[in-house]
């Protein structure tokens, strides 16, 4: 007998888990109908500022797969239908065809095996004149076409980003490469709050070196708009900034209304909360992944909500595995990211200082520079490195990197020790690749180790 | 009381060991006598391919402190200086000055601690011809002085190198960068023993696409001279290949005839046995690291011999610690070595097929392709990884990495989780960085653990 697997969203999560069901059971056993309310299916929303920059020239090419294509697996994807309401007890879900402007548009689908990939939405301030033409985000596919309609239609070339996280520093990034004048208007200190101060400033410093201006610790108080109603500037308390085009970076929050009216179980960051196999908390027939549940830090031990296509791809993967029958677990995350901002490459993962005291570990910090080949390699470029570590285990607890080429991705293995819970002691002795084009004797990573092993040592 | 550390061998391990136990003991305390019989101190004898090809411009760049530098940190350096005997009851050595003619060149010295750090010496199979002008090793920055000389004094452009492992390739890439054309004869039926025959096979390929000629299953019969005694072709059993000079790359063996003839414990593989501190098997008070030692494989439990600068700067740094009077260990190495032949990048990590067959493991093996970046980012490069794993148990042996920019450096990922003795399983879980400009969404290591998961799983 055929059982019914329905999934609300039709993105990464939602549509991996598609997939991997169906690579597990064929449409004899497993009927799977997938509602999705935009135009796109599995597509990178992290790729939306390459394409916007022009690094990418087609938005198709951020399509890992088109609807006709999972229409081929025998998915039923129903697009440009959204699902306004979950009944749980009646195991069913009530779907809003949105391309119908009659009545009748709205339908019942009974559901044996339910799938959440509802994603996140970008925070969007109730200033005045957020609505204005001209004022973006970049959370979707149709945001971003938006943008670079906006684009083409303005004459002006002043960009002002609104935040500077890591969709602000790339949207920067992106504006640049189109040869905007760009100014980021962001509320911390400095960029990246996902850095500790030090290393954001680095970023900041470096980003101000590209010519991009950085207005920090301003609190944006108004979208400014002309007569035409069109954007005109961004307005803090200590000043204007002339706009032709304004892009919101603020960041997103979990898309869990839905989940909240049918009273799943939704935590303090907003998203939902699931177990390792990614089944909704009490709910043995209800999964859910991607940008609207909440994950575990397994370094802090707290829940956290990280929005991110690898992970969503990885809640997908595991969700499919056992909605068809199958094993699979998500641990949980240690908070690895990694991005880019023109030459500049910015990475962390694990705790910063702030999570460290809030999580009451006591800690050391060291921060060293040292370079992405043999110095005397070319192309050798600087980075810095900072570590914590915690006082009298020296157990790793994070690590952040700002440096150039081959900066970012040594991260993964401060990653991968942070997940196996190595002690930087264990870490000064790692075999890690070298030869001149692509380390010093003393990869940056274990320089930073060594000095943090020093530090453990001397705090006793 | 002062005590008197002697150290044999001015290089990596020589004197990080020197350097490291200065930091921690002043001359007062420690007075440091260090020997060496060539003209050089710290220097990257993995940075030679790079300076003959003309990637470094200068001999000194590849030295990282020159003898002045270490006396002005009160290490009495003796250069050209060659310790010819130990004599470990009496706690002394015979050192003999090579500079000096005369009688009187020879003289004891005694010590309170030894170490020993030797080094390597080449392969140089007792061919005939060998010995001719326009033969090379590469070993020491002397051997890279006199290639240079002699493609400096030589007109013809055909370059033929004996050996395929990491010096052999990059020595390729040096004599193609100078513009020659470059024939590599090699014993095995592809380049690269250090990998599985179908990695190693994509390295030829890789290789012969760029136009070196590859001359597989060849041994070397005969280095042939013309009438001016100078290198003319090199024989093998099939056929001549013509060549104006000759490059030696066919591995190095320990230099340990003194520490054997002192009655020290030598491994299958002749390299010192050393405990994790270092120290010599049996003698509180001999050290002894870098190209001399055997290591142990964490792997696969068993001594192996790998000339690495990487290893000899950690070992010196452990033996300068625990000298000085601290702690520190080296627990053993995962197999870890990168390498690169012009754009083609190489890496590998824990255990080859053969290893795991002779290690009496069971084993799955699986090969993905994918990229360094997202498909649809600028500069994404094809890299294909394989990856051993256990079977039953689904720990991982093994990963290798043949690819573009953005390949080789990944296998860190794996050493990590290797030292850490991770399941693959635990593998595809990693949270390492994702962003469309360093990686696919599923990391191309994630996808080969994919992969082997599925394997380990059929296998049962």
């Amino acid at each position: 007998m055929s059982e019914r697997l329905v999934i609300i969203g039709g993105d990464a999560a939602g549509m991996s888990a598609a997939s991997q069901a169906r690579r597990l059971k064929g449409p004899d056993e497993l009927e799977i109908v997938a509602f999705e309310r935009g135009h796109f299916t599995s597509y990178s929303a992290c790729g939306i500022p390459y394409w916007v920059g022009g690094d990418v020239d087609e938005r198709d090419e951020l399509i890992a797969r088109s609807p006709e294509e999972h229409r081929e697996r025998a998915i039923d994807l129903r697009m440009r239908t959204e699902v306004v309401r979950i009944d749980v007890d009646g195991q069913r879900v009530l779907a809003r065809d949105l391309e119908s402007d009659g009545s009748g548009a709205e339908y019942w689908t009974s559901y044996d095996k339910l799938v959440i990939a509802t994603g996140a939405r970008p925070v969007r301030p109730p200033l005045g004149g957020i609505d204005a033409p001209g004022v973006h985000g970049v959370q979707t596919l149709d945001d971003g076409q938006a943008l670079l309609d906006t684009l083409r239609r303005t004459e002006g070339r002043r960009a002002v980003v609104v935040g500077a996280g890591y969709i602000g520093v790339e949207m920067a990034e992106a504006m640049m490469n189109r040869g905007y004048e760009v100014t980021v208007v962001n509320r911390g200190a400095q960029p990246m709050s996902t850095l500790d101060a030090d290393m954001g400033r680095l970023v900041g410093e470096a980003m101000a070196g590209m010519g991009i201006r950085m207005v920090n610790n301003a609190e944006v108080t108004k979208i400014l708009t002309g007569d035409d109603r069109r954007v005109r500037a961004v307005a803090t308390e200590d000043g204007e900034y002339p706009a032709d085009v304004v892009i919101l970076g603020i960041g997103v929050r979990p898309e869990t209304g839905l989940a909240r009216e049918a009273g799943l179980p939704v935590g303090t960051h907003g998203g939902l909360l699931t177990d390792r196999a990614m089944r909704v908390r009490g709910h043995e027939n209800i999964w859910a992944g991607g940008d609207c549940v909440e994950v575990l830090d397994l370094v802090s031990g707290s829940e956290r909500h990280i929005a991110l296509g690898t992970h969503a791809n990885k809640h997908g993967q595991v969700i499919g595995s056992n909605v068809g029958g199958g094993y699979a677990t998500f641990p949980g995350v240690v908070g690895t990211a990694v991005s880019k901002v023109c030459e500049l490459e910015i990475a962390r993962t694990g705790l910063r200082e702030k999570d460290a005291k809030a999580a009451g570990r006591q800690y050391v910090k060291v921060a060293i520079e040292s370079t992405s080949r043999a110095g005397y390699y070319p192309g050798a470029a600087l980075m810095t490195v900072q570590m914590l570590a915690e006082r009298r285990t020296g157990r790793l607890l994070g690590v952040q990197i700002v440096g150039r080429e081959g900066a970012a991705k040594r991260v993964d293995i401060a990653a991968v020790a942070l997940t196996a819970g190595m002690t930087v002691e264990q870490m000064v002795s790692l075999d890690l690749g070298y030869a001149p084009p692509f380390s010093p004797v003393w990869d940056p990573v274990l320089v930073a180790a060594r000095k943090a092993v020093t530090a453990v040592r001397k705090a006793g």
